[in-house]
């Protein structure tokens, strides 16, 4: 006997129905009913976490350390269930769905021990000076939970940056009750990791409306949750598009609000002469497994590729070779699948195709498409990205011609520099506009895998992500959640536990 | 011979005109013509800047401490010029212009010590694990300078908001290039603090460009500021009007950026009831004397006190009896001037006058209202900011009466507490709700007196600022010109400077 969902949010600690239906759309396996979102179901899961908030807020470091601990024992009760339905929903492989559950998992830990640690609350002390004048009184700063935040799923990974994601754990690690609207491409893992997390709030003792999850398919009710007032802030993973409406209503509320967004990148990636002589082959192979590594769908897909025009033949004849056996691969949903083969058809009109994509229904196949870099500098449309397995190979003749380049590109999540020590000189002319470009620069790697650690950045400049202050993976992110209060002389018996002493 | 201002803007290392002009309008003293800003000179100004980043961007961190040092010492040497003119300008007392001269280099100082330890940078070190599957990479990160910044003068803080301010000194410490786009107020005062910064580019090498300073007395040049593309955040104090039309301009940016704006507070003042047995006169004339200082023009004046309907009379009699003989102050403009009558009668029309404000021209003479917590909530407008020193008296009749009032209250700098020991068990239940509403909780002082310190908060949930996740005084200030970048398997040759080795 398989876990087949019951298609019901979950709201201050009952699994709810609604008025509204709807049905999943799995890439395998039997499609099942969900109930739909509505904004009286968004206004009751708010409530029902401003509530948990006059606890949660303000409970012990190690009592919510616990609390994630027990979200990632609760999943890896569940770790089947959950590749079963993760599996047949997003079309994603069961290695795949395997090694997102260990991510999250871990991701959950990481946030358990650093939030133990109390680094992240910056404690600040500057004692009175009674005699100076004039007088200073004691002052003690401490970064305090913001309040119930609201989080989406992501469609392109369905555990990692979902339900119990990044979003939700550094959400929950600061101290913030979370509403999490379900992705509907993948209601039934959205909900068994509900699930979970129900199972760790009844274990724990923690307050019902600590975590809430809405399911849903119409935009309205991401619009309800986005602009509730109770609302204090919102963790997103998506589309330029779709981010950047709910973006502009967040920023047009009576009390505007932060909306971090994660918006996508093409992740530029150059090949310098001195790797492509050392290399140039390997590199091109590497180049398209990271490409077409899960269908191509990962923010950081190498989607653009620079190199000097006299390296591109060798290049792209290697990485089409590469290419020659790949199989087909089924995307995330059918709508990714059509807006893929839409995207390639608009770098198409601008580029040469390499090697043309030619996929079907809700499955890709790879496509490879080469421009020079005045041709990318003269057509805006070729530095968009397209979500899947496409690589746009950008070809350059002169150092100058790559920095403009580089000068022009948008905001990224990652720059990557593929270089050899003769390289060096060049790569340090880059190096200020990367940095100024990207959240991440990297040397002689790939952008996809985004290690969560104490120093990653998986964020940039806009449109990379909404907040160029922030980043969604790693420990950092906790920071999203959290705002500095000053205690003036105040007495111990008032100040915050972590103040105290 | 005193200093005479030249009326020009500072662009790019010049002292520039353009064709608007407009005339200052001091408290005294003579009017002076000023070049007025146009989005052509702010266009220029901001090309400076973004050229200048590519240097100053990338300084160490002593050079810019150096460099801060030394503004301090040019604003020093112009002391007496700049406490002549902008008591002119502002009609603030020259005690008041010297004492916020001291902070202006106190704070310069404070930021150039902050920077050369470093602890801001926030260095993060993930070693390399070649031997994990997968290997996880060498991965470091650290803030780093995000560019050109705009900051807006203050009109009430001729030299601490404005010019070289709060706002100014963190993003010169951080690393980013400044705008300033002065007040039309006190436009002198603006002019001489920006020659002393022009002094201290030349006498340190930055580049020219490092800092700009623009007259305007129209909305079209602050407008033109915080849209320009090469700008990437905004520091502003000012009123809620004018600053959620700025944030509303860099919201609908193509590309947003943040907007920092602290917009006012009426920071709540309870007086519980061990507090007012205990000194309750005391209390009143204390209030009186923060409610007045300055005119009553501070961001954290304590515009309304909260206690018990049975101590009010007595509380209302202290007060207005401190107040008999209080003179006659200028306010900083003719408009701020008629903005206070207006406050003063909107308040006026929803509550007792216990003293009816009653001032002419641009001076302002306090007023004490008084109103039940009941009409207070049924009444927005008392729970909007009058800029100026009024006070609004607001009784209650239980505890639970206090802390429903403390609950409707909206986003404040400040909340102040008065107490003794046997008012514990009320200020804790009160405590989460303040530490809720304000930036900073403070206990047995009044909120006027912002220290700048490390553990200062000088923000809070909107509307005191449009970003509850920063502070505009005191350290923590840098973070919000900050941007994290995460650097991976990078050569030590092309590491930042901060991170190599």
């Amino acid at each position: 006997m398989g876990w087949t969902p019951q298609g019901k949010h979950l709201i201050a600690g009952e699994w709810v129905v609604g008025e509204a239906r709807f049905r999943s759309a799995p890439a395998h396996g039997p499609a099942h009913g969900f109930a739909g979102g509505s904004a009286d179901l968004v206004d009751r899961a708010c409530a029902a976490a401003e509530e948990a908030f006059c606890t949660y807020g303000w409970t012990g470091r190690e009592e919510r350390a616990a609390f994630l601990d027990a979200i990632a024992g609760e999943i890896e009760a569940r770790a089947e269930a959950i590749t079963a339905i993760g599996t047949q929903e997003t079309g994603l492989p069961e290695a795949r769905l395997q090694g997102e559950r260990g991510r999250t998992v871990g991701q959950l830990r990481l946030f358990a021990d650093h939030i133990r640690k109390g680094d992240y609350l910056d404690r600040r002390h500057d004692k009175a000076l009674p005699d100076r004048q004039p007088p200073r009184p004691d002052l003690r700063l401490i970064q305090r939970p913001i309040g119930p935040v609201a989080v989406f799923g992501a469609s392109n990974f369905p555990l990692a940056f979902s339900t119990a994601g990044g979003d939700t754990a550094s959400a929950l690690a600061a101290g913030c009750p979370v509403v999490v609207k379900g992705h509907p491409a993948h209601p039934g893992t959205g909900e068994i990791v509900a699930e979970a997390i129900h199972a760790a709030i009844r274990a724990t003792g923690m307050p019902a409306g600590s975590f809430g999850f809405i399911h849903g398919d119409r935009h309205e009710v991401g619009a309800a949750l986005v602009q509730h007032p109770l609302i204090r802030a919102v963790g997103f993973t998506g589309s330029l598009h779709g981010g950047r409406a709910l973006y502009d209503l967040c920023a047009a509320r009576p009390e505007p609000i932060p909306f971090f967004g994660e918006l996508g990148s093409i992740n530029p990636c150059f090949v310098l002469p001195g790797a492509f002589a050392a290399r140039g082959a390997q590199l091109a192979r590497d180049w398209t497994a990271s490409l077409t590594m899960g269908a191509g769908q990962f923010c950081t897909n190498p989607g653009l590729l620079v190199l000097r025009a006299e390296d591109a033949d060798t290049f792209t004849a290697a990485a089409v070779e590469a290419l020659a056996d790949a199989p087909e691969q089924v995307m995330l949903t059918e709508g990714i699948a059509a807006a893929y083969r839409a995207g390639a058809a608009r770098i198409g009109a601008h580029a040469a195709a390499v090697l043309e994509q030619d996929s079907r229904g809700r499955n890709a196949r790879p496509g490879i498409y080469r421009t020079s870099a005045r041709d990318f500098l003269h057509s805006h449309d070729l530095g968009e990205e397209v979500f899947g397995p496409l690589g746009l190979v950008v070809t350059t003749t002169s150092d100058d011609e790559i920095l403009g380049l580089a000068r022009a590109l948008d905001g990224q999540l990652t720059a990557s520099l593929q270089m050899e020590a003769g390289d060096t000189a060049l790569a340090r002319r880059l190096m200020p506009v990367l940095e100024r470009k990207a959240g991440r620069v990297l040397a002689n790697g790939w952008p996809t895998g985004v290690e969560v650690a104490d120093a990653m950045v998986h964020g940039g400049p806009y449109p990379a992500s909404t907040n160029f202050g922030a980043t969604s993976v790693g420990t950092l992110a906790i920071r999203r959640f959290l705002r500095p209060v000053c205690f003036q002389n105040l007495p111990d018996a008032l100040l915050p536990e972590d103040l105290r002493g």
